[in-house]
């Protein structure tokens, strides 16, 4: 079965290419135009819906299933910000370092050497039958530094909770089995079984 | 082994002793008069510490292993309300029901029907030989309304990620499978096999 990513976030796409490598996934620039989404909505949820939607009705063919993933990161001590600005914090075109030094800033700012935070992931998938989202969690602290080399986003100043390393400096596997994106992706996988 | 709790909140009592049925479960009212602890930190993860500490503290006995729980709800459009101040959210002695009513204004005050939440449960584990704590959450949506007898706390309000009952209409099978306690406890059973 063909999956189309609703992604040009290349962080996303190696990580549902690899989780989900029982498919032939590609994403949706393969086959048509990268174009503008505004992903205005008011949870990682709507956004997720708001892009998987505006894939499949661009590509324009029912036998496609697209899946998108909005996500992002809470922190208590920001009374949840970034959340559904995570990609956006540092501005409209704020790379993955842009936003995280703006996060470490803003706890810094703050008075604080790390706060109780959490990565949000929701995936939508749409196809000729079917609209469903599911969701994922994973919890810890940001801290006020950027550590290790792996991952994408946040995850150089993100401590899973029950783990001393960073996101960014523990092994992918490790990753695979913690992260937001794994959870909702192994949701995900039970309703494509079904689609 | 026995296992002194600190707490003297009905629900948490019922449900830790579900759960931790391979122990002997004693509440530390069992063993001394019931007193005051000043839970007055930022996270639940020191207020857990804090009841644990202060209870094998009065107990004066080597022997025993303390756990506390500390636990709560944070809501997405109240910035992370009630949070660690979920059990005083109506007041300093509300009971049960003081909080949800609360928390079911707040919402309507907001004009939401729902909103994103998710429940924190930290658990303390002290002893003659260690301090460690423990989380485990619960993600969902809070509504306006109040439904179902089971749980407690603001469980009738609490709808999981991927159910449409509320906790307090599932069965407490399921909300043994998913529950922010049961989770922080299995990793808390982990730790007393080492004690």
């Amino acid at each position: 079965m063909k999956l189309v990513l609703a992604t040009s976030n290349k962080g996303k796409l190696r990580e549902i290419t690899e989780l989900c490598n029982e498919y032939e996934v590609v994403p949706y620039t393969d086959l048509i135009e990268a174009f503008e989404i505004i992903e205005d909505a008011d949870t990682f949820k709507e956004n997720a819906l708001i892009k998987a939607r505006a894939v499949y009705q661009a590509l324009d063919n029912e036998n496609v299933i697209v899946l998108a993933d909005d996500s992002g990161i809470s922190v208590e001590v920001l009374n949840g910000a970034p959340g559904v600005y995570s990609a956006r914090y540092g501005g409209t075109n704020a790379t993955d370092k842009d936003n995280l030094y703006k996060l470490i800033d803003a706890l810094k700012a703050k008075g604080v050497k790390s706060s109780p935070a959490y990565y949000t992931a929701a995936i939508a998938i749409v196809s000729k039958n079917a609209e469903r989202t599911v969701h994922g969690w994973m919890h810890g602290d940001v801290i006020d530094e950027a550590r290790g080399e792996g991952g994408f986003g946040y995850d150089p100043m993100f401590v899973p909770a029950g783990y001393k390393q960073t996101v960014a400096e523990l092994s992918s596997k490790i990753k695979k089995n913690l992260s937001h994106r794994s959870q909702a992706l192994g949701l995900a996988k039970k309703i494509l079984k079904t689609l």
